[in-house]
């Protein structure tokens, strides 16, 4: 897929006036279109729910928008209850899918009317010991050696997450005995995969589930969660899942194995994170070091506290050299941060045109799993987060770290 | 190398009640007397100077304290460069080693009058076109395929750091005829590495480049740092470094090479990290869940954003259940976080003694690359830093992130 950009060279020297280098950056029109071409996929689906997973991009003003698109929230954390809270998401449309999890999580997604999704069997008795079962309950799946995760998530069966196939077959008829009365159910076993039979298999594993356990347990489930980890294209040539083919194809296993076998009708979820937002976020940065040893390194004003999947992972992000579209990709570099880490590299050995120093380079897909998962090595700082309006303004949406915030839990009275 | 603790499982519950799980703790008297350990061993050398790797361990009341017993800074950013000076750590008791280096850095660093060791040769321009060249300067080197890498650093022909061979001939003239006086000469090629063997041969080469550039070019080096990278006995089979033996076989080397062929005297210098505090701070979390499904999971308070390593390298530290020190380890566990990230582990399949919810895990050598590489991923909060001093009690030294810390960069008035 041919990776093209919402702004000008023009545009980022004047946004860069005022934002200095690295910030992310997100497109709101591209943001919004994409929401909708996910919910036009299911609209065949009653009272279809997306929750976007809130860790892929956690940033109050994108839940707000998302949440005028009609997305709710996939919460796994306090603060990510708190965050949804704040970008006026409450109720129905949080689904708290944590795992490990302590009493005041639960507290707090109980108090907002928030979905639970249990992670383990033994937190049914753990909500009922410290606070109470809600009415509405959900269990997440882990299909263990019976399902083959794919090649990012591993194999389910050494996943910490969900319950065996006999603990749910044992764990919706302990909760409806104590008075549960709506029930959910979810799994999630890939993680930026592209394949899109993958998740028709899976909508049909829980489909499958949803009729065994109405066939030999009595119980009628009310909601299906698939999870997410739908894929982005990260390399230009691959191409991103067909999303009304994914709505189809998934239609057709839900008439065949829900509809067709008489069963209640199920509302569907889903939970996507990067697919959502990931290619709608640009990570802009500034070359300002050029260096030539065993090999050609461009160094940038951005590291690895801004973006950790290229070091963390060798993930690839594509890199555009602004106003250099056209030029040919005749170099070969390593596009460096400033980190004490070998590994802080964006790139390596990429073709690329020349690139000068003060150049603009902009890493794409970084809309997801970008900002968030930043940290403060070697005393760098977090970049801050702006957002492209369909009218072309831009607003801050999450400022700069400063290095007052670095030092913030010190005190360096005592010393 | 046994794993014994310095503190007693009364101690931490006294502890956890004013400060709850996860903390951090250091111990200061095994930190200051190791800190005496290493100095002991060079003291043959003439004024031989340890710049402690701020990265590892960037609390200023460690620095400190690391400072009372003769070290130095080893900076490489300029939030690393405040905290020495916040620490009463200026001059040429701080060493900037940094690379991609932006013109801030290197000001703040003439400023405090310290050391600069430049990462490329173009920096010299840089630095002269920006600010000045100081009298007193250092160069980075890279061997490239001169040298092999260890594992961990990888091949030095493939990092991102210092001049060839080639370029540290030529640097040295350039700046001598710039006027720069006194000259030091830097290497970094191994990271955590056990193997004595490995640092002789580094201080071996410098020694012989130090000839070198003396007998060819006319310059006398007055200082070398032969970097950090000694590593630390992470499992309870490995053996630490023998710090004496390495002094005596680097005095053996600076003998044959540096005396013996009449070279003018030299200071030498270290940049350890790891090896000063790894060994010497715990993270200290509690059990708050058991988990029985494909495997048996106990899920703690802390979670991969206190501790990045053996989430991101599948890096091992041990761990010790707190007053289960002499009970068998019987059972099999996956210690888990409560990331939403499958690769939340701090032990996988790890023979321990049967935990119980409340029970304290301790996870030793996290005294070094464990708080600092902290991520809020998923909301998580990075915790507390706590200094057990020599008299049995305990300072605060850096607080836990509140939920407040990690919204500090949001404005939700805008929302």
């Amino acid at each position: 897929m041919q990776k093209v950009l919402p702004f000008t060279k023009e545009k980022i020297i004047e946004i860069a006036q005022e934002y200095p280098t690295p910030f992310y950056l997100y497109d709101e029109a591209a943001i919004r279109q994409n929401a909708r071409r996910l919910l036009s996929a299911f609209a065949w689906a009653d009272s279809f729910k997306e929750y976007f997973a809130v860790k892929a991009a956690p940033n109050p003003y994108l839940l707000k928008m998302l949440h005028e698109e009609g997305f709710g929230a996939d919460c796994s954390s306090l603060p990510e209850l708190l965050l949804a809270q704040k970008a006026g998401i409450i109720g129905e449309d949080i689904m708290l899918t944590s795992n490990n999890t302590p009493v005041e999580e639960f507290a707090k997604a109980l108090e907002l009317g928030a979905i639970i999704n249990l992670d383990d069997i033994s937190h049914i008795d753990f909500l009922e010991t410290h606070l109470h079962l809600p009415k509405t309950i959900s269990f997440r799946y882990n299909p263990g050696s019976l399902r083959e995760g794919n090649a990012i998530i591993g194999k389910p069966e050494e996943a910490k997450y969900g319950l065996t196939k006999e603990q749910i077959m044992t764990a919706y008829p302990i909760v409806k005995a104590k008075g549960c009365e709506t029930f959910g159910l979810h799994t999630m076993i890939a993680s930026n995969e592209l394949n899109l039979d993958y998740f028709v298999e899976t909508a049909e594993m829980i489909f499958e589930l949803v009729g065994q356990l109405h066939d030999e347990m009595g119980i009628t489930i009310s909601f299906v969660n698939f999870g997410g980890g739908i894929g982005i294209p990260y390399r230009p040539e691959q191409e991103p899942v067909d999303l009304a083919l994914l709505g189809q194809r998934i239609k057709v296993s839900y008439e065949r194995l829900i509809l067709g076998k008489h069963l209640p009708p199920l509302k569907i979820c889903l939970e996507c994170g990067r697919m959502i937002t990931g290619p709608y976020g640009y990570l802009v940065t500034k070359a300002i070091h050029y260096k030539n040893i065993y090999k050609n390194y461009i160094g940038v004003d951005a590291s690895m506290a801004n973006l950790m999947r290229p070091g963390m992972y060798g993930a690839y992000h594509h890199i555009t050299v602004l106003g250099k579209e056209h030029l040919p990709c005749d170099k070969t570099y390593d596009v460096v941060g400033s980190l004490c880490e070998n590994c802080d590299k964006f790139a390596i050995d990429r073709q690329l045109p020349a690139i000068e120093t003060g150049d603009y380079l902009v890493i794409h897909d970084t809309g997801a799993h970008g900002h968030a998962m930043g940290f403060n090595y070697n005393g760098k700082l977090r970049s801050a987060e702006l957002l492209l309006k369909p009218d072309g303004s831009v607003a801050l949406i999450r400022r700069a770290e400063t290095i007052d915030d670095l030092f913030a839990t010190l005190d360096f009275n005592n010393l």
